[in-house]
C-alpha cells in the first residue's frame, strides 16, 4: 500500500487533536483513502515542549523549509492561525505543488482569493471545513449534500464567545463585563477577544459561508458587523419578559438584486429552534430551494471538534491523490476546471434591508420628551408595532421600548440619526433587529 | 461519455421529486458522476394518468419487468414503499445485479437482513439516506463525516406526524383528537396513522439509525415504543407551566453493557434545541466521542426533501459505477468487503434504564388516598423531587403531579401496577419520561 506523506504547521491544541485522530482511526482512515497517512514533520516553536500526543515517527521541526521543501510531502495541514507567516507557509506549499488543509478562517477570508487562484492553476486542493463551525461538517453539507439544491439564505450563531457571553447574560442577568470575564476564565474568550466580541471572526466565517453557498468572493471587511458589547442587561430582560432572546447571528441571503451579509445582534423568539443554541455551540439554519430549511448545530471549536473536521478534509485530499475522488466532487465550486475563480461581489447597502427593530430610548421623566421621539419615528416613517414604558421611579430616567414594524433600515437609521442630536436623551438609543419572520416556522 | 441508466419504481410525491431533480440539476450531476443518468422506465399503476413531472425519454410501464429484467439498467430506484411487493422488487433486482436506491425504512427495518446479506455477495449498494429524516444529510454525515469518531447516542425527533401533533397541541391547547383532525386536513398526517401515532414508523427509523451509527441489527419489533395518543392537554398545560414541552422522542444510546433504543414521549425543557423543532420537522441529536454534541434538523418528508436525499444516493451509487468513489466509502459499514454481515443484537431490557419522570395521579377528593398513593411510591423505591396539586374544587377529582427523581424504570413500572389495582383512581395514572439531563446542555 502507498503512504501519502503529511506536514503539519503548528501543534497546539488543534494540532494535537488532528494527530490523536489520525492516529486513533488510522485502519478506518487506510480503508478509506486506499493509502497509508504518515505524518512526517510538524512545525512547532518550541521542539522540547512535552507533549500531550504520541508523535509516532512525526519529526518536530522549528524550521518551516522542513515541510514546505519536503518533495515527499504532498499535504500540507496549516494550524497556525493569522495572517502571517501562515500565507507565506501555504502560498509556498501550493507552489511547491502540495494540497492544503487549513482550519484558518481570517487566512481564507481576507487572502482567499491569491491563495485558491494559486491552487486551481495548479489543481491543488484548498479544504477548510474545521474554519467554520468545527463540530458540524456545515461546508461539507453545503458543497455535496445540497448539490442538487440551491442555497437562498444562511442565518448562524458562528461565533462561540459571542454566544457564550449572551447566554450567561440571558441565565444569569449578569452585565457583559462580568459574563466576559466569566467566558474568559472558562477558556471560551481569549485575552483579548475583540475579533470576537465585534464581529469580525463571524463576518469572516460568513464571507467563507457565502463562498461556498452561493459560489461568490466577499471582502469581509465590507460586510456591516455590529458587536455584542452594546448589550446590557435590561436589554436582555425585556426581552425575556416579552418572549425573545438575544443572539449574535451572521445572516447572508441573495436575491435577484444581490447578496446581503450582516452579522448583529437579533431578537430570535424563544421557541425558535436557533434560541437552544446554547453556550460556545454554533448553529447555523440553511434555507434552500428544495430543501425548505434545515439546520446544522454542534461545537464551533475546541481540539477534537475542529480535528475531526481538519481529518475529514486530509482524508477528502488524500482521497484525491489516490484516485478515488475527483476535483470534480467536493472542491467543485472552488476549484473549477475551467480554473475560473468565483465572481467578486460587493455585500448589498444595508440600507436596503427591511426588518422589524427592538429600541430602547433613555429619557428623563419629564412631560413631552417620549412624544418627541416618537414623532420623529413617525417623520421617518418608522411605524410603531407595539410600545411601553414601565412606571417612573420619582426623578430617575425612564426607558421607553417600541417595537417597530417591518421599515427599511434607512428610516431607521435616519430616525435614530436625528434623534440622537436630541439633547433630551439620557444615553444613546439601544437598537437590536428583530429575526426576520420569514426565518420563524 | 457513458451513459448510466435508472429505472424508477413508483411516480408518486417522492417520485415526482427525484425525477424532477435529476432534470433540473442534470448538468451538475454529470460533473460530479463522470456519466449521464438517464431515467430509462419508471413504473406506474395507471399509465395514461397526466403527471406534474416531464418524463423526457422514460418510458411508463405497469410490468415490473420492463425493469428488473432490463439488463441496461444498472441502477433501481424503489419509491412504492411498504414490505410487498417492494421487497420481491429489491430482491429481484439485486440479483439481476443491480444497484438499489431506496426511501423504504419500513422494508430495511423488517426485511433489511436478506437484502443487505443479497447486496453484499454481489458487491452491490443498498442506499437509503431518503429513509429518515430526508431533509438533512443525516445517514450520510453519521456514515462520512464522523468517519473519524465514534457515536456513543442518537436522540431523535423522526416522526413529522407525531411532532405536528403535539406541537399544535401545544400552541392551541387543543386536545389529541382535534390535533390528528387538524394534521390529517394540513396533509401531515394519513387517513389511518396509527404507524405513525404509536411509534411504530419511529420504532424502524431508530433500527436503521442504530445500523448505521452503531454497526448493528435490532429488530424493529423489539424496540420498546410508546405512542402520543395518551398525552392529555392537562399534561401539556402542566409541562408548559414548569418549563417542559413534550415531544415524541426516538432515543439509542449505547454502553458497554449493549444497545438501549426506545420511542416514547419526553418531558424535554424548552429552552433544549429539540423544544425549537416545530411542525412537522425532524431532528436528531448526535453525541460522539470526538465531536461531543452534534444536530441535524430539516424536513422529514415531502417530495423535494426527500428527492433530494434519494437524487445524492443515486449520485453516490453511480459514482461507484463509474469508479469516481469506492465501496469502502459510504457503505463502508454495510458492505463490509469481507461479507461479514453486522451484528444482530437484542436491545437491553427498558427495566435497566433510569430517568426522572412526570406522573399524574387522578383520584377523588377524599382524605388519606393521595397519602396511600405517595406511599406505594415509596415502597417501591420512587423517591419524589416535586410534588403538587391545585386547589380541589367540591366533588371533582384532583389531579396530584410528581416529579420523581432519576430512578430505575422497574420501580415506576412495580409502583404504577401496584397503584392500578387500587379502587380509588380515577382514571389511570399519567406517566412521561423526562429528558436525560446528560442530553441537556
Amino acid at each position: 500500500m502507498r503512504t501519502i506523506a503529511i506536514g503539519v504547521l503548528g501543534l497546539g491544541n488543534v494540532g494535537t487533536g488532528t494527530l490523536q485522530l489520525l492516529r486513533d482511526n488510522r485502519d478506518a482512515i487506510e480503508a478509506r483513502v486506499g493509502a497509508r497517512l504518515d505524518v512526517r514533520a510538524v512545525l512547532v516553536r518550541d521542539p522540547n515542549k512535552p507533549r500531550d500526543v504520541e508523535l509516532g515517527g512525526a519529526r518536530l521541526t522549528t524550521r518551516p523549509a522542513d515541510i514546505l521543501d519536503d518533495p515527499e510531502i504532498e499535504i500540507v495541514v496549516e494550524l497556525i492561525g493569522g495572517l502571517d507567516p501562515a500565507r507565506d507557509h501555504v502560498l509556498r506549499a501550493l507552489r511547491a505543488g502540495k494540497h492544503v488543509v487549513t482550519a484558518n478562517k481570517a487566512l481564507l477570508a481576507e487572502r482567499g482569493e491569491q491563495i485558491f487562484a494559486e491552487a486551481s492553476q495548479r489543481g491543488l486542493a484548498v479544504f477548510f471545513e474545521g474554519s467554520v463551525a468545527g463540530g458540524t461538517p456545515l461546508l461539507r453539507s453545503l458543497r455535496e449534500g445540497l448539490a442538487s439544491d440551491r442555497i437562498e439564505a444562511l442565518t448562524g450563531i458562528v461565533n462561540g464567545t459571542s454566544n457564550y457571553i449572551l447566554d450567561a447574560m440571558t441565565r444569569t442577568g449578569a452585565r457583559y463585563e462580568d459574563a466576559l470575564r466569566a467566558a474568559q476564565e472558562a477558556g471560551y474568550a481569549e485575552a483579548d477577544p475583540t475579533l470576537d466580541v465585534d464581529g469580525s471572526d463571524a463576518a469572516h466565517k460568513l464571507a467563507l459561508l457565502a463562498l461556498v453557498s452561493f459560489g461568490v468572493r466577499v471582502d469581509p471587511g465590507a460586510i456591516h458587523r455590529e458587536g455584542v458589547t452594546g448589550i446590557d442587561p435590561f436589554d436582555i430582560k425585556t426581552a425575556d419578559e416579552l418572549g425573545y432572546v438575544i443572539k449574535s447571528l451572521a445572516i447572508a441571503r441573495r436575491s435577484a438584486r444581490g447578496v446581503s451579509l450582516r452579522v448583529h445582534p437579533t431578537m430570535v423568539p424563544k421557541t425558535h429552534v436557533l434560541a437552544g443554541v446554547h453556550g460556545s455551540y454554533n448553529a447555523c439554519l440553511v434555507e434552500s430551494r428544495a430543501l425548505g430549511r434545515s439546520l446544522y448545530y454542534g461545537r464551533g471549536a475546541g481540539p477534537m471538534p475542529t480535528g475531526v473536521a481538519v481529518v475529514s478534509d486530509v482524508i477528502e485530499v488524500a482521497r484525491l491523490i489516490t484516485g478515488r475522488a475527483s476535483h470534480e466532487d467536493a472542491g467543485a465550486r472552488l476549484l473549477p476546471k475551467s480554473g475560473a475563480q468565483p465572481e467578486r461581489v460587493d455585500p448589498l447597502p444595508l440600507d436596503e434591508l427591511e426588518c422589524e427593530n427592538y429600541l430602547c430610548i433613555h429619557v428623563p421623566n419629564q412631560p413631552g420628551v417620549l412624544g418627541r421621539c416618537a414623532a420623529c419615528l413617525g417623520r421617518h416613517g418608522v411605524s410603531i408595532k407595539r410600545m411601553f414604558q414601565e412606571a417612573p421611579r420619582g426623578d430617575a430616567p425612564v426607558s421607553m421600548v417600541i417595537f417597530t414594524e417591518s421599515v427599511p433600515e434607512r428610516s431607521v437609521a435616519a430616525a435614530l440619526a436625528e434623534m440622537s442630536t436630541f439633547d433630551i436623551l439620557s444615553r444613546p438609543t439601544d437598537r437590536i433587529r428583530i429575526l426576520d419572520p420569514d426565518t420563524i416556522d
